[in-house]
């Protein structure tokens, strides 16, 4: 069968690596050998081993018959947004490593995908290599899922670990992993303010809930306040400070999500979880508690979860979608999670202050020059806005609030 | 559709409870509702609510061409053999919880499913509800796997877990297993000597290789011999006991696989895994190691995976065994292990007997009593063999010998 590659960055030349490299067992995989005909790519490739196979028209693709699936890995929604759209229309299965535009165009894609007899797949937006989306849709699928955590982000993973093991501050993780490529160099936002981890739980908490979750509509905060203070205190209270995107319903079945630093129990899985690796735990109602743990990024990893959505597409097509698929959003609001937590909370008192009425119990406190930090009660967001004023009222400065893990 | 439960113990009586208590969810996935129509099962159940559904005679569910899919859920291979390569000929999916019967027959079944035109399913016969057959054959089809390491058998881990908190001896642990029901109280060995373990990886590994490995091949070790003071001298080498099930490729692409206790590095996430929980950590050639992690057994974990596997049976028939298959086997013979390992051991000494030719290296040398142990040089069998018989010879008794995980 032939394919279309639109885009040749690092993901797109790694999906042409991969089925090179593996091509004997892809082929008894997919049924037949996966041949790429076309790369889509505006730049200049003339002097590629590969030059043959660049096109910079769409429609060559699109009006290609032979052409089954189409392997859309250039990232941000336009074009890519149009190209799928018509590759869906055109018949084709789109295989796709794009979570931008899987969390804000997924309910419409994949509709157009079931109601044009062809696959929609994007395991690779998610946790990059790491099985996650297949496993949720398909082995789960005697569970209702109750929660997902997930460290779903590299680079913030890797800045935590940093300042966590050699102890320097935000910037100076950010100046490191920008140096080594985790991190962008110009605008770092999309990873360190939590807007990556926000589409990445979108698409998660759409699957699961089976309504579109918009990324828009996600309370998402990254990792730019956290100091070495907070996670030296994390420390003291056996605890490690993650940036964690999570999806849960709550007792009376309200749904919530967001993305946030998060306080984490050390003898939680997750809170060993270092560097770039990410971890999703998923509870299911009936199966408890299981997590998936990997590096995941990384141009071969991620290009072999496209290619293996390429073999699901070409044995299975639409029918996927009897599992795979959420509604169009009706909503549009806010998502707020107004569920009781404890939270770590960093003040600075001056000489003799007492806090202990803010903080009674000793052991869920600590101090470290002039500054205390201890974990609050049970509180809901009402709540935690009075708690802090009441510190503001009794001449605390309020540093830092983080929500701990329940 | 109609599907009939073989065996109405623990896991087929949880399979009606899920499909009762999921119902709607689960109707929605499988493309509509799951009825039990039959309940195969010896014993007298006319007293149960449920008196209706239940037959003794295979015959009345294998003539019935409204039954899709028969549940396997006796355990053993007879009748359960028999049963199920009667269901697959009469063209019905047969998923089953089963891991004797899937690591003995499994090349022969899955022949038999695929020239019926029927699904043959067994997720739940390794990792309980856990999703792992299902992510290696689809997820990870654009990988060749090149290892596979995993805490497989729940009771052994607790086992072990006990001994190392608690300080407790084999018996005591293995009483403690038996009173919370996680042994066998009358012949707890499928457990405690990796026979259960061996019949995992089996599958496991069959899977990978695309030919059948069969558990009396497997070398097959428990946990019997391992003393507190083994896993004393373990964690001062800052390292865990676990009974390891492995299966991998070497460098020049030989074949093995076994069972036994490891010494694994506290560093590598598997050492983590402690009580009942199981994990698996698998490396594919393009994705690297991802581990899947949780608990797993018990009833409804369990009954959620064959579940998951009648959704999948349901919708996606013998196509499934495009990437869930293994040719029988040819060999026969016993798989052995000769790649190098460095070892833990553990000796008796005399008084000021000096042992340094043996263990030259300080740092992998600790001290206990008038008990010394080493991690040894890498060593392939016949070295580890020629090791030990010079330690004899120089009148060192030797009273342990453990595989450190590489």
């Amino acid at each position: 069968m032939s394919i279309a590659i639109l885009g040749y960055g690092n993901i797109g030349s790694g999906v042409l690596s991969v089925l090179r490299k593996n091509a004997t067992e892809i082929a008894k995989r997919a049924g037949g050998l996966i041949e790429v005909k076309y790369v889509l790519d505006i730049r200049d490739f003339s002097k590629s081993p590969d030059a043959k196979l660049f096109v910079n028209n769409i429609d060559v693709i699109l009006e290609d018959k032979s052409i089954d699936t189409v392997v859309e890995t250039m990232g941000g929604t336009n074009p890519a947004y149009f190209y799928v759209k018509s590759a869906l229309m055109s018949g084709k299965n789109v295989c796709t490593s794009n979570k931008e535009l899987v969390a804000t165009h997924g309910a419409e894609l994949l509709l157009l995908a079931k109601n044009n007899n062809v696959a929609f797949l994007f395991e690779a937006s998610v946790g990059g290599g790491m099985p996650l989306i297949g496993p949720m849709h398909k082995s789960l699928s005697a569970n209702i899922i109750e929660s997902i955590y997930g460290i779903v982000n590299g680079t913030t993973n890797f800045m935590l670990t940093k300042m966590d093991t050699d102890g320097v501050d935000f910037s100076e993780a950010l100046s490191e992993a920008q140096a080594l490529g985790y991190a962008e160099t110009v605008d770092p936002s999309a990873d360190v303010d939590g807007i990556d981890a926000g589409r990445k739980i979108a698409i998660l908490a759409s699957l699961v809930y089976g309504t579109e979750i918009h990324p828009d509509d996600i309370p998402a905060k990254g990792i730019r306040d956290i100091t070495t203070n907070d996670i030296n205190f994390a420390k003291h209270f056996d605890m490690s400070i993650k940036l964690i995107a999570y999806a849960r319903k709550n007792e009376i079945g309200e749904f919530c999500c967001a993305v946030e630093p998060m306080l984490i129990k050390n003898e939680n899985r997750l809170a060993g979880v270092s560097d770039v690796f990410n971890a999703v735990m998923i509870c299911g109602d009936l199966l408890g508690d299981v997590m998936f743990y990997g590096k995941g990024a990384g141009k071969l990893p991620t290009a072999s979860a496209v290619v293996a959505d390429i073999i699901d597409a070409t044995r299975f097509g639409s029918k996927l979608h009897d599992t795979l698929f959420w509604q169009p959003s009706i909503g549009g609001e806010k998502i707020t999670d107004n569920n009781t937590y404890t939270y770590y909370i960093r003040v600075e008192t001056k000489e003799n202050q007492d806090i202990s009425e803010f903080a009674p119990e000793k052991n869920k406190t600590a101090i470290s020059g002039n500054e205390v930090a201890f974990i609050s009660p049970l509180l809901n967001l009402d709540e935690l806005n009075e708690f802090t004023e009441k510190l503001s009222a009794a001449k605390i400065l309020v540093k830092s609030v983080i929500k701990t893990m329940p």
